[in-house]
């Protein structure tokens, strides 16, 4: 795996060196909105078969790039793979989001969890990671990804999708000893997993934590962070010679930043709640930041995309560590003109700013 | 209604006086998870029923005071009575939540808003008020309560519930001259709404932000909170002598106390993503703290819960200003033996700490 990487904006960015225009990439930019996904979508049959089949993986994993000029690839595939792979049967019904056929519903469901080997129970996203980097061909670097512990932890003890996270509450108040020993495993099984992706041929993490917002303080401290922290620990982070930079997203987090970027991460995502000017003045020059423009942005009129395109680059200001991105993944219902134009504002705009060594 | 309040520790924590012991009331605490409230809900035969006539109103206000010692009733109705006023056609379908027969969807549709009179549309409401002050003769206070111009908006905009907010975000950015002109009738309509609950005996109010945390710093501040601060400004402050304390609440706004506390209101309400102690620091002697225990707390254990009531207790502190609460609602699947346990809990831990005056 030693092609050239020709476009290496993203890593440097996470790794806070200068580029000479801040990188851009979206959180599901391969998904919905995109009139070639859904075709493709439709001739795999189910999700499922479109996460498991290497080539319409990769395959939908490139029809992004294929029409913006994005800086990243991100390995298309579902955070629920992992517990999928655990024994737990994930399907994924029309319009009611992810189901577990098993759910963890007594402490011998948590006794029964299990740590998958990636290159058996997985290998279909270690084929798919293979083939895409093959496809990219050095172009821009592909990103893996992982959910968090406790994120996954809510889908495997919910069973899908949830509105008021009774059960996964519930057992969290009532008995957060059980909770801690499927967070533990849960960790593991993340943790082999994106090393896995490393090598095969991942260029950089992300560890979506898509509901540790829904935490108390203490709560995110130990239940979610402090998962996240062994992880990062745990994680490859030389591949090829080059750094694998790691980047944390706790979606709600914005009050934890701090705390999420002493965990050792290279980056740490922020949503559209906080102000990257505030954010990087509270992480200093820890960490990059990625993020963060409110996902609805794009569903105003290209112009009105550009203003606000220039408002986040403002507010990160002047300086390396910056790399573009939504606070969310790109809605369905959104046009993919809106995207481009996004893609080259972020482009255009920061072309003509310093980007220095740091602040 | 110059009846004598026998309890006033709400109000008086409400202006950071000192009490006896922490006042406590729960949103919905009038609600599904009392079998009493499913059975009068059940013989009005719709929430709306419930909501439009002042006896059943009244008698499922004062179902959960029969049951626990709180120290305030809220009038049973819902934030969104101010819209179906204005003619958008309200209904509930069981499991889906609210509908507007009349969403707002065009310019014309804007220019048609109206300031609803609130003692000829929304006189079932007030004579609710009116009733409820009597049967409650003075136990408790009521607290009066509207929703927030900008959360009312999202509703009327989007229809109903909604999961991504794609109508009201994309009037947001795209048209944000027309979404101030709906705000600044909605706040008018807010405004006169609560005056008028006032007027008919509310002794203290509280405004839902439900929606707030879902914008940006600086789309929060444009709005939402700018139309909170005028509402704060035009309503009545004093009633029979009394100041009738105002209580801002912003759910997802925990990183903006600061200047949700500059509004003028007399408390804020904090939900649980933030500790009361660092609320309380960085709001200070400005204004009173309402909340903040997790509602998904009141699935555990009652022992449990205690533990839990009391580190909400310790994060605010000594000194006078907290009136307990849970940071959102109580979720319909709670058992009412819980939410007695929380009251009891919090009624005998802070019997014995000291409420001074201030900090």
């Amino acid at each position: 795996m030693n092609d050239t990487l020709h476009n290496d904006r993203l890593l440097r960015a996470l790794l806070r060196q200068p580029v000479d225009v801040t990188p851009v990439w979206l959180m599901r930019q391969a998904g919905r909105y995109l009139p070639e996904y859904r075709a493709t979508r439709a001739r795999a049959g189910s999700f499922m078969a479109l996460c498991q089949t290497p080539d319409w993986a990769c395959e939908v994993t490139l029809q992004p790039l294929a029409r913006f000029p994005l800086d990243a690839a991100i390995l298309f595939s579902d955070i629920l793979t992992v517990p999928d792979a655990m024994g737990l049967g994930l399907t994924f019904s029309e319009g009611e989001g992810p189901q577990f056929a098993c759910p963890v519903r007594s402490v011998a469901d948590i006794h029964r969890l299990f740590v998958p080997d990636p290159e058996t129970a997985l290998r279909y996203v270690m084929d798919a990671v293979r083939l895409i980097r093959r496809e990219l061909a050095g172009r821009v670097p592909l990103i893996g990804f992982a959910g968090s512990p406790w994120t996954l932890a809510t889908y495997m003890v919910e069973g899908g999708s949830s509105k008021d996270y009774a059960r996964i509450k519930g057992l969290l108040y009532d008995q957060p000893g059980l909770l801690h020993r499927m967070l533990e495993v849960t960790a593991q099984a993340v943790t082999l997993y994106l090393n896995a992706q490393i090598a095969a041929g991942a260029q950089a993490i992300m560890i979506f934590d898509t509901w540790g917002g829904i935490l108390t303080p203490r709560a995110y401290q130990e239940f979610s962070l402090a998962y996240l922290a062994r992880i990062v620990d745990g994680l490859t982070r030389v591949a090829d010679n080059r750094r694998v930079p790691i980047i944390l997203f706790t979606k709600g987090g914005g009050a934890w930043l701090e705390a999420i970027a002493a965990t050792g991460c290279d980056a740490v995502g922020v949503d559209w709640t906080v102000d990257l000017s505030e954010a990087r003045r509270r992480v200093g020059a820890q960490v990059a930041l990625q993020g963060n423009l409110d996902p609805a942005v794009l569903y105003a009129a290209p112009e009105r995309i550009r203003a606000q395109v220039a408002q986040v680059l403002a507010d990160f200001g002047p300086g390396a560590g910056h790399v573009f991105n939504l606070g969310h993944g790109v809605q369905p219902g959104v046009e993919p003109e809106r995207v481009g134009a996004l893609v080259a504002a972020v482009h255009e705009l920061s072309a003509s700013r310093p980007t220095g060594d740091g602040v």
